[in-house]
């Protein structure tokens, strides 16, 4: 069995990330995976929840929605629902926690980052491309509100940090796997990892097949691959606001 | 007091409308009014609401939605506040009666078409640019799904259909208000408009100034000339497809 | 077509208007036209929404319900379905809009009056039935808590407020619409109007069958006609307290 | 200390009774207990809750509310807030565990008869007077859909039903507490009883004072004296239909 | 008709109930009454409703809720449904009053105490065993917190208090009715009494069958006998504490 | 920096299993994993969700729940609260997927068997203990149905399943972490595994301090060593009914 387009087992399907993709957001991108497109605004206040108050400690979280059309059949709209399904949920705590494992929270100062990742058009891996697009529409915001850019030792932002999904479908391992791939998926992988090649998260989910340790590491191996070529892009696109982006030191 | 950029009392702001803006739906477009951004889905279904089953007539309606940030502060998203607010009722409902206006409902079975229209930047007039751009997505569903072009003698779509906003703002009526005009007018209508000329919908409101008969007047002459440079734009963009739209002929 | 009873075509159905109907609020109406049955109260609070605190300045805001059993057939209680429909929410913003639209919100200090207007019998028109009897029972609450004859130079009504509907029937142009007229009408418009016979909103919708301007024009003068007899209803019924209402004159 | 106006310890206030209040309820009346308004209106529609369906049996059910200034202070409407407080839904089964108590489940078919109580002025005891009201709307709204007058042997209303309050204030022990009486009341007892005198319901409340078995008798006497007051209003008001209610058979 | 088992017209179900059940909360029981079992959590903190705040006085508040196959048939989780059934609300007010009714809220300061009532099987009687159960977790909280101590001269815990149910099954009077024995029960009766054996709370519903004035008589000294074998058990389980607790003097 | 009582690095703590503790589920325990508690039921309906009607398949759901004193803090019931926390939705999810890995869903026909886990106390790792627990309910459940010893070749369940989480606190790598241990690790795995030693989920999270592979080798590495003990206590005391456990065989 092969891939769509002849597409190599550890390839990535073509990427594009437009910055400032909005007028209003502190910043902004709209990220294209394939066929998977997602809107990212990252937002700045100067409030944090009340666990946080008097701390002076920031906050990273983020929200996901998914336009009710941008799947194949027409979704109900959460808003008219009246509430958020578990899926949505499990998803916006997954790209929060993985945002806030690379930020210092206590550099700053008590303001809440929202990164808003907002699906147009699904088509496999929506979580994982929220995540690399949210990044830096994170960073931007930072740099945009003169938090980036702060003379103090500890990186505000420790690390780059990227995500993407891998899989194992009739037997071959295949990274960045699209809605129909991923919907025959034995295994299916995700992994959040950093410039250091140090691991965020990783959630691995058997779809009928139980997968072996060796199986596990030969995902693992694949999704590492495809994350340091997305960081590598992102590099690119962020120039010279990548110089106040950590090498992963540790607080 | 000069508009922004020079523009004139009666000129629209730049539109772009980008139909099969999204690969599953069955029309969609992303429109421009402006720095107001809507992306309009129409979806087709062989389902109707409850009271029409059985009766052979389908069903159009219409749902609005906004992203957190595309405002210039963010707002809560409706989803996890957990219901939609009093706004967005009215807007969708506003254009869901809209669009079922110039569509003979008799004509399509029993079939619903859902136009979804999100907001991706709102500068002022997002609910006449989903009008706007809805129509078009709601006709290139219709010939996507071959129930345009029946042989039948009335037509499934009536008219063409587009609306705009005109208001006062110190004095000067102003044609396609931007949010900055829109939040110091001291009156505000939407029209709805067909090809003929005919009215679908007009809502005007007085912000603490009520006003004339006379000056309602004039505002009604300077929306009717915006939507029929709409319709121009409408019927350059649809091309061939725009014969299948009937000239207003009434059931 | 005649209408039911031999009405004429520009005449109102018989109108009833109680004050003082409720023991507790500061301003209460029963307002009976024709079948159309609405109890309006205003209540007067010292508290403003989050967004004027602070101004100096008030609100007026409003709240519509219907019973159950106001209709022909029982419909849900919308307390029991957890949430407002969307109509509700459309009628209730239109109230709040058309009172506000008559007050100096400066004058009335960091005050909120809330009008509620619950339907206890509906034969068309409510929501038109609770502006005009929603005018009475506010300027009675403002007069109960000494906020309308305070020597001020501009005054806290700034004029008279009335609203009907008209609409075309099978060809007739009629005002003042029964359940049963509505139902069948082509087009629907509400019209809100003060004592100067200046426009506080005006909407006006297409059934199926889109409007001309000249029809426009002609709904508008019936519409005119009814609002006209209204305030000259509310006129005998305030009597005194009626001096203290504007004239018009815009801050 | 005194009851208001001199009422006497066992003294009802004034009852009127409205029937026909509305005109499109099957039933229906406005009954006033004192300050006390509460507007009663009985359904009757042909489908019953899923657990009744196929056993021929019907069935009967309430609903409660307060409009937002039945009170003395303003409260949040209910539908607005998004659900019902535990107090109305308290209050909501009591009414219809009540009626239900005297009717003939088995004799209406597989209907289902909704009495909604809602309450226009509050002044204490608003749960008995929409009991005793309510049961005037329902035996209305059966006779009118000839649910009443078959000649079956046992009656669809078994026997005739009306509530009400008692309670012991700074030692007194009073029937039919106003809201006053109530708010300082140590203990507080409402009874629900048939035309034989026997208990449909029974709930006695201590409010910070605990009381004694006397006490309870002594209170439930009263009770029983006001319910047979109550009872004879009813048998006057419904005249001729009375003769269809039952003297309390037993299925 | 005999009971199962052949237990005795006025004999309890055998009762359990282990302190220290829970290791976090102030106070915690896990109550067995028969097959009716209970876990209650007492938590103490610092904080009152908003109505209360500055008036020195404290609160005490119950909520009940069921394991979704506590019962015979899964019922569907209320977190899952989005909101709590009338049944629910209603017998967790119940519980609240009943406890509230022999504390000194006085005493206890700005302080809440919250009665978690989980049921984790369901066999009949599942509000008074939590009030029963309740009262000695309650107890124990206020004697971890040191606040039933105090040398004041009023107690801060007034009374004993337990609950149980009464009915009448085919003629029959029994205590404390199993879920079968109150399926079929004619009348229903719940009685909530303090050692004095002054009531706090009666509720009697008649199911199909109203009652005497003698029955209801007979009911309650049938529950009587069972709440003081009740409140024997309390006695010999709190030992030392117990002489803490007031005998009835009513502030 | 050692662990409470001594505990060595790869030790679990003390397990206990209840079987039978509910008297109306198919299947129940209660188990006890040091601190924590949970109680697990499983439901077998007749009924599949809308997807899977007509397909001959069945389904395996969970839902989980907290009391609300299960935890330190008092927290708000999610009942009351109106809806689950994300978190909850996130577990359940996780409940779900794990036990549905090991059932071969043709097998069990169009019933759907209902896991509930409800967590009495909480003391660190409820998600992993709620499927250790879950799992045992569930073959019991089965087993009480009739359906695990069906003649046919593939088994029913296809492996033993259990899991367990891991984490580093201070640099020591632990098995089974207790809430205390929890809530200072700076990395956080949870792995489910089933009797052949392979992988149905894994979730390793980095809480401030991201991890290399070779540190998540060994968290694995940890956690496998827990689940094959799990698994041994799993087989004792299912004893006769472990032989209808398939041995891991992929349909």
């Amino acid at each position: 069995m092969a891939r769509v387009g002849g597409r190599a087992d550890d390839e990535l399907r073509p990427i594009e990330i437009s910055r400032g993709y909005n007028k209003y957001a502190e910043g902004s991108v709209f990220i294209r995976v394939g066929d998977t497109h997602v809107i990212c605004t990252a937002t700045i206040e100067d409030k944090v929840p009340p666990f946080l108050k008097g701390t002076g400690q920031g906050w990273v979280t983020a929200e996901y929605g998914m336009l009710p059309r941008s799947t194949q059949e027409r979704n109900q709209r959460e808003a008219a629902r009246g509430r958020q399904s578990g899926r949505t949920m499990e998803i916006q705590r997954l790209i929060g926690r993985a945002l806030r494992g690379v930020v210092n929270l206590d550099r700053i100062g008590e303001r809440t980052i929202t990164v808003d990742c907002d699906v147009i058009q699904a088509d496999g891996g929506t979580r994982t491309a929220a995540i690399t697009g949210g990044f830096v529409a994170m960073v931007d915001a930072l740099n945009y509100c003169r938090l980036l850019d702060s003379p103090g030792e500890t990186p505000v932002v420790r690390d780059w940090l990227a995500a993407t999904s891998v899989g194992i479908v009739e037997g071959h391992k295949w990274l960045d796997l699209s809605y129909e791939e991923d919907s025959i998926a034995q295994v299916d992988m995700n992994v959040v990892m950093t410039g250091r090649r140090e691991v965020i998260e990783i959630q691995g989910t058997a779809e009928g097949h139980p997968f072996t340790q060796a199986e596990m590491m030969e995902l693992f191996a694949l999704a590492e691959k495809g994350i340091l070529d997305l960081i590598k892009i992102q590099k690119e696109l962020l120039g010279e606001v990548g110089q106040y982006i950590g090498r992963g030191s540790v607080k």
